[in-house]
């Protein structure tokens, strides 16, 4: 069976130019970057060359580029620096984000006493930014504000730069969860008013098991995990080599192809929105289509029927990959966070289904076709 | 130029058959493990696959057994939960271990207080199980032992089995770094005295960024990464799918076929050190060659003169990889701590030469030949 995969939020295939970048160092370049002798010089260039590159289409110093084992470490480490080397006592976070942030900063709460506070999120899934300003003006302590860039369930943008802003006004640290976005936005991190960010290669056709975290050249922290001296004393253990070299030039790619790719996701998503508002009765759409939206993801609300609860099992009969929220709960009916915190309604059933450059509008037919079947 | 790489206990490289078993996974089987559609289940079937691989091949349960994204960050999940889940207050350790190991422990020392003793080593290389009793029944407060069981620089191998019975003893917590024996010794994990032990995939022809943490199943940590559900909510982040399947490959690989393999490459080694010993005035061996010492390695004491302190460098100079101690000191004459740590002679250089599967006698001989003319 044909199948159409409309699911890469969760994860995207590796494109195959960056398996070609890969292999070299998967084969005859195997060296250990640390070893001085030729095998590790040309291993250590590469890692070198990434970390450059890497710097470069984002607008930041090499030295600012750390390469960890993806998203989730990467929030992690800034997340503990904050309260371990920068003296953070409160952090600042919103009920929508990845658990990556949330119960990293909830086991701070419970184990270390940290102050948590969570900030209002509105009904189009944006916060509520007056809430924000009267925390940090309320709050006694340091501050560490972590709010997502971009949900990776409904796809709310945040403005950056504004909440960047007010954590500057209030000499608060600001970690940015940015995995659905790098790669998928340009950034210009010298002129953008952020402490930390994350990102995850296989976001963005890039490969698993590798992501960066970027610190702010005036920020100084110690390392998450201890040991050797890779990542310039960051973080320990013997680099993924090929990870590395792949994440680089998946990224270097999502950005020379960014106006096309991007406007050919939104055309596909705002086409099948427009689909399903004709052609399937009662639709909505949880978060903020029309407005601040990630271009990737479309958050559709069906009428709760006895079809629609059973509509991602039968789209995966058919063939269809799409999920009930993150991957972590995909397809499970357990329900989401994420729409449990903007919308309370029990009578709608959320299905996320989100696109990547190798999607076409014949797949959204389709898929459009089969969900006015199944509902 | 040809090169001879006997640098293999830094890294080795990828057996071309691991690369084809991870392959279908860098090309279709992309799907997120945690997604319960098809391209998901196909994923979390070859995750689960890989993991009763392993458990059957170091005989432990598969529930035992947690990917993680290398030896480093397994050795610090295991530390740092033995201080803030199991309760140790004292942590014994000796002074050769390697830095995942030691930064951690030192780390936990200065930061949160955990009393830390070193057991003395004695000039062969081993430990001292004497002053370890000593050490253990003094101890006022629940201890975590962590001892190597093959040390990376000079080979000596641990006799696991009596610590952990003394650890057993003394109700310690006992892990043991097995970064450098898994792969290269059978296993036998459910008659084996230990709580945690460690693996990397580099280190035996598998991927580099992943190895694994086995939990004994009588002890119950909590996450060192949060987030995700992912290895059973033990270690978030999407998954390092290529390298869990490539992981449990290439110990399967090296399971299979390490009679021939083990026995090949100590005769090198053994050659090795014969020739040198036949040609090379004044050679003696650091660790404890003729007695319990991994396989895999060759630590040469050179008598230090003008050309034996530039002996790495012409060695690379000539193709020759080869390393002064463990791979962050590749090269350089900074100095290792383990050999520190069992000789204080300022009048030997010291140089790791370590084996593989892939080498042979001419490539012995050729570098014995160089060694010949360069000192
Ligand atoms: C918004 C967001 N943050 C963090 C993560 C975690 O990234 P990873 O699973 O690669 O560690 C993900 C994806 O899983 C995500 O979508
Ligand atoms: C004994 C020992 N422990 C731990 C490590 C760390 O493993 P990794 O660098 O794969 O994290 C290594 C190798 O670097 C090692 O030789």
């Amino acid at each position: 069976m044909e199948r159409i995969y409309f699911d890469n939020a969760a994860t995207t295939s590796l494109d195959p130019a960056v398996l070609d970048a890969m292999l070299p160092f998967m084969t005859e370049k195997f060296g250990n970057p640390s070893s001085i002798y030729s095998y590790g010089r040309e291993s250590r260039l590469g890692i070198e060359t990434a970390r450059k590159t890497v710097a470069k289409l984002l607008n930041a110093h090499p030295g600012e580029i750390f390469f960890t084992s993806g998203g989730t470490e990467s929030s992690n480490t800034a997340i503990n620096a904050a309260i371990k080397d920068l003296g953070c006592r409160h952090i600042i976070s919103s009920p929508i984000e990845h658990h990556a942030t949330l119960h990293t900063v909830e086991h701070l709460h419970h184990s270390e006493g940290i102050a948590l506070s969570f900030v209002r999120i509105q009904p189009d899934g944006h916060i509520d930014m007056a809430h924000l300003r009267e925390l940090l003006a309320q709050s006694t302590e340091k501050c560490l504000v972590t709010l997502m860039h971009a949900n990776n369930e409904i796809g709310n943008l945040l403005d950056i730069h504004a909440v960047g802003n007010l954590c500057r006004e209030f000499n608060a640290i600001f970690h940015s969860d940015t995995v659905q976005t790098v790669g998928h936005y340009p950034f210009d991190l010298r002129n953008t008013p952020v402490d930390f960010i994350t990102g995850a290669g296989h976001k963005f056709h890039g490969p698993k098991g590798v992501g960066i975290l970027y610190i702010n050249e005036n920020v100084k922290i110690k390392p998450f995990i201890q040991g050797g001296s890779q990542e310039r004393n960051m973080r320990a253990g013997t680099e993924n080599l090929y990870g590395i070299i792949g994440f680089a030039k998946a990224l270097e790619i999502a950005t020379a192809e960014y106006e096309a790719h991007s406007t050919h996701i939104n055309n596909l998503r705002m086409y099948m929105a427009e689909q399903l508002k004709q052609h399937i009765p009662g639709v909505t759409f949880n978060g903020d289509l029309y407005g601040r939206s990630l271009y990737t993801v479309l958050n559709v609300a069906f009428p709760k029927t006895e079809k629609s609860e059973m509509i991602l099992f039968n789209l995966d009969i058919n063939g269809i990959c799409a999920s009930g929220g993150s991957a972590c709960t995909s397809g499970a009916n357990a329900g989401s966070h994420v729409i449990r915190a903007i919308n309370e309604n029990p009578d709608l059933v959320a299905v996320r289904f989100s696109f990547s450059k190798n999607n076409t509008k014949e797949e959204v037919d389709k898929v459009v076709e089969k969900l006015k079947e199944l509902i």
